[in-house]
């Protein structure tokens, strides 16, 4: 039975006006250290300030003053830049909400003001159309990207209704929504945004504002889209998803961010229309994509060439893109459907694609990032200068900023919300989906109160300890997931013992008083994973995970080269921690009696070592290597 | 010994002043129908008019008289759009230098005068650039291809002086090659070509006229490349090959076009100044390359992004870009390469080339091309508009024209004076290197003649039959190419029987009588071939192989789609010819108990057929379908 949601001021980046689980208010799920929190920390101290750094130096931030001026300017960076400063905007909301740090808020300040300038008296914002030399407003929709960077606009200021209550960003918001109704509602101008993304913002602001205009406007965009309003281009109508209608879709295809955004906006429609078909295919969409087009990882995206998914089961290692964007993308269509559903398969993606796609990003001390996301490295990449900025497509290791950088922003602002996705609830319920340590305080909505502190040292152990901080009052479901990626559990509780198997959750149903205990136990040992034999980018190979992660071969570890190596005895893996996870590794040499690679037979020699994996998202960091996550078997 | 190849007025495309082999003469030998002598003259009566109706009717012929009209204009296409017209001219010259056809004389003559008309005073001849409105010259040598388009006019004058002699279009090439070595020359404008092909042309231009400041300036070209004279790009300076001298390099990475022309024009180089270090860079190039980054079809080049080289051993099937200029640029290398050194393998790679990667492009009416030539085609295409101009990265059958359209002309060319590469001949010495059903008659450098008719139904049949026509005077030695493909070949001359490995030649020493036959069975059956499995993308597949033809599985014949098959037993090959080749296979169903395509273990259920291939150069000729080249082993 899904629970209607009143409007909650306090509230993380998506709150459905009805859904079968409810987000915590803000502030209910606090992080309490542990890998979450140290990243929280570290984007809060180091990764809003590197990219509100790099986009001051390089005039992202100064195109705003400029436009403010109203002189003719020469507009710096791509044409969608923009949304760069307002998912900088958004993250810092979101932390804003937690910390209150007075630096951190007069900078916000400052930097909405600058925005706020370059508004025009009719509501537009945009810092690159419609001035003197600049091409006029709505004039590509194919690549202009308008409508897309005032989504993020919206869901800036979204962050600041559900951390604040309001504030002049969200005044400059419903101004340029308002101003997007009278343009292309109803009767207004038929067409659609090359790049999805004001779909899930309009619907966030019609949710947080109350003003159904901009639900409708969401949907008017959704339905539009698949009619072949935007003009053809190299790659095609799916490219942007506008070959067919979202409803009729049955998998993504095309550009995987656009894909996903699309998706995300559409489960939002869906939910404020009662559209049952419109939610279901997106429940059909994602179920396919994940089965068929989804790395191991979590990454979505296959074609380096136009970002985009490939045809099912083609999945290769070495070109994957699967681009920083795509994987939070993924997290958002999951995180709604898991509202709407409660089905644990999709926080089981969550927290693969959360540890492994999305963590790749960023280097460790947060000062570069990865964009495009290999599972196979086969020649080492170039250090990229720390004071310049990179091209995305080169071979590269982990770089400051990009050309077109919409990852590190979009990490930022989904490291500083991160836990909204850990928990829900239910009228009396408690769901914790993503383990880690953090404290939850929170008053059910059917009455009764819920306090717990859970230590658990994920990703790297796979004990979950809960203990009641509060007594709940009145009977209380706690369930918890049980990873897919377990074989089995064991749960304690004060009224006993109990086995569970993985791929389900559990719940202890009762009072609980102060310092009742439910020990969830995970074995989180090193296991091997095998491909579906129809991906032949993986044919003969097999993985390494541990826990929630993947784990990876570098040639930093190897001492030599990773693309010929084999690995020895499925048995031999050991694991003595998650530090020091171990293979039987050869090295082999072929030969094909050939000029050719190929041959009538082929012989070998191979040369035999032991070696150390590393989790796949730490790959990197110490310097320029090869790396292969799946490891061709004898 | 390197023997001296005076000027020849009537010779095909390259004609090194030493090598080891010498090209025959233009008209020595000639093809008597078969494979190449039916595409031949489908070139000559469709491919060379299906050309030059499309420029004509899309503006791209029409820019050159605009040009002449001195009036501003709207250029029609890319800007390297002249350089289709001179390959065009080229194909034309070496059709009009065997047929002497008046309709196509008089189409020449005409198009030659249309392209004359736009030249400057100075020599300079461009439609893109130097025009009110245009770009300035020279101002773009990262994408301009200024150099670039000159060099194919160059080349089609090398044409035009090979077939006739000399012409108007002579005058014209000798005029922009003047201009540009005052432009470029040693105390000019220190610059190269983003795309290289001048090289090559002007290596040729100086030995067709005898003038040495061509060749010297090709030799600034290629000894320029290398140090960043090119600005950066996304894609690196190894795009255009500029950021390592072609003598330090030893494998070719970056745009695959360009790569293979610029060894090309460094072989010529190499070759006219005696510089033995450069043609060594060349060898080894060729050598890494064919070893690691080459197809089983000899195509070229990994990736669509960049068009560029992979990595080693990175060879997708799917995701193969494979140009078809690639693979042809690939037999120009050869080609010198085999003309200097006489090792069989170039012969041999030529031949692999030949018919599946070049002749894999057109269609089997001459009328549509392959751009990118896939190995493993896993949506079906679809049918692109006969009258419509073609994007070339969309998912496509073969497509009648394309906005970047350098793949028919390159083929039109290549197909008017493909028996140039069949033989070559050596003081007392005749090669057969490729074959066929031809005939040769001509003089030797050394005194005595060669008559023979070779007949063989090359490439469908193993019997290569080779029949004196004319008494030789003196001993000759008939050489012939034993392909790599045979494990063993038979010789039946008038001297006795001889057993023969492949790979190699064998030679007939002799005073040939008129009727005297010397045959070479190679066994043509069906074969196993196995990829070194160090191509990720390979493991676990084997392909099909029947003589040098490669064989595809195609949807058609399945009746279902071909990505999820498993050849079921490598013994169930059958082999009744060429059009009945046949194997066993199963249908894969796969199981991983996840959501997500990998799990701990995986179970499958098939569905079994016997099914017909046909060679790989023919799919998509039945309409759309899905075809995979390697086939998954159980």
């Amino acid at each position: 039975m899904p629970i209607t949601n009143r409007t909650a001021p306090r509230n993380g980046p998506v709150l459905p006006s009805s859904s079968l689980l409810r987000p915590l208010p803000l502030g209910a799920l606090r992080l309490a250290g542990g890998y979450w929190g140290e990243w929280q920390d570290r984007n809060a101290h180091t990764i809003l300030q590197h990219c509100e750094d790099w986009m001051e130096r390089i005039g992202w931030i100064g195109n705003f003053d400029a436009a403010a001026a109203g002189e003719p300017f020469t507009h710096s960076g791509i044409e969608f830049v923009d949304s760069e400063v307002y998912k900088l905007l958004e993250a810092m909301a979101w932390e804003l909400g937690r910390s209150a740090d007075p630096d951190l808020a007069s900078r916000y300040e400052r930097l909405v003001r600058r925005v706020a300038a370059a508004q025009s008296p009719d509501g537009y914002l945009h810092t690159s159309f419609g001035r003197p030399g600049q091409p006029a407003r709505w004039s590509n929709f194919e690549w202009g990207h308008e409508l897309y960077s005032m989504g993020h606009l919206i869901q800036a200021a979204v962050a600041q209704i559900r951390t604040a209550g309001s504030g002049p960003l969200v005044d400059v918001a419903v101004r340029v929504a308002d101003h997007l109704v009278a343009v292309f509602g109803a009767d207004g101008r038929q067409a659609v945004c090359g790049h999805p993304e004001i779909e899930p913002a309009l619907v966030e602001l019609g949710r947080a504002t109350g003003d159904h205009r901009y639900t409708e406007l969401a949907r008017l965009f959704v339905e539009r889209r698949g009619h072949g309003l935007l003009k053809p281009i190299e790659f095609g109508q799916e490219y942007f998803q506008d070959e067919l209608p979202f409803r009729e879709a049955d998998v993504m295809r095309g550009h995987a961010v656009r894909a996903l955004y699309l998706a995300a906006g559409a489960v939002d429609v869906a939910v404020e229309t009662g559209d049952a078909e419109l939610l279901r295919a997106a429940e059909l969409q994602w179920e396919r994509t994940v089965a068929r087009r989804t790395y191991l990882t979590g990454a979505m995206g296959s074609h380096h060439q136009d970002e985009s998914f490939g045809a099912d089961f083609e999945l290769p290692s070495d070109r994957e893109y699967g681009e920083t964007c795509a994987a939070i993308a993924s997290n958002m269509l999951s995180w709604r459907l898991l509202l709407q559903t409660g089905d644990a398969k999709y926080a089981d993606l969550i927290e693969r694609t959360l540890y492994n796609a999305v963590m790749v990003a960023p280097r460790e001390d947060g000062r570069a990032f990865f964009y495009a996301n290999t599972l196979h490295q086969r020649v080492e990449g170039t250090v990229p200068p720390e004071d310049e900025v990179s091209a995305r497509a080169l071979a590269s290791l982990r770089a400051p900023w990009f050309e077109v950088s919409c990852c590190p922003t979009n990490l930022a602002r989904t490291l500083a919300s991160v836990e909204s996705v850990f928990a829900t609830m239910t009228e009396h319920g408690l769901q914790l989906h993503q383990y880690g340590d953090y404290d939850i305080d929170v008053d059910l909505p059917g009455g009764g109160t819920a306090g717990f502190e859970v230590r658990s040292g994920w990703p790297f152990n796979g004990e979950v300890i809960v203990t009641a901080t509060k007594s709940s009052e009145t009977p209380l479901e706690l369930r918890l997931r049980v990873p897919a990626w377990a074989t089995t559990a064991e749960l304690d509780t004060p009224d006993g013992h109990h086995r569970v198997a993985g791929g389900t959750s559990i719940a202890v149903d009762r009072i609980f008083n102060r310092g009742d205990r439910v020990t969830l136990t995970v074995p989180n040992r090193a296991r091997i994973t095998h491909p579906d034999p129809r991906i032949d980018a993986l044919r003969g190979t097999v993985a390494i995970e541990r826990g929630p992660l993947v784990y990876a071969l570098e040639s930093t570890d190897l001492g030599r080269a990773i693309n010929d190596v084999v690995l020895l005895d499925e048995v031999a893996l050991q694991d003595d921690g998650p530090d020091d996870v171990r293979v039987g590794i050869a090295v082999r040499e072929a030969q094909t009696g050939s000029p050719l690679p190929y041959g009538a037979a082929v012989t070998e020699t191979t040369f035999i070592d032991t070696v150390r994996l590393v989790p796949y998202s730490t790959w990197g960091n110490r310097g320029p290597s090869t790396m292969r996550v799946f490891l061709p078997t004898e």
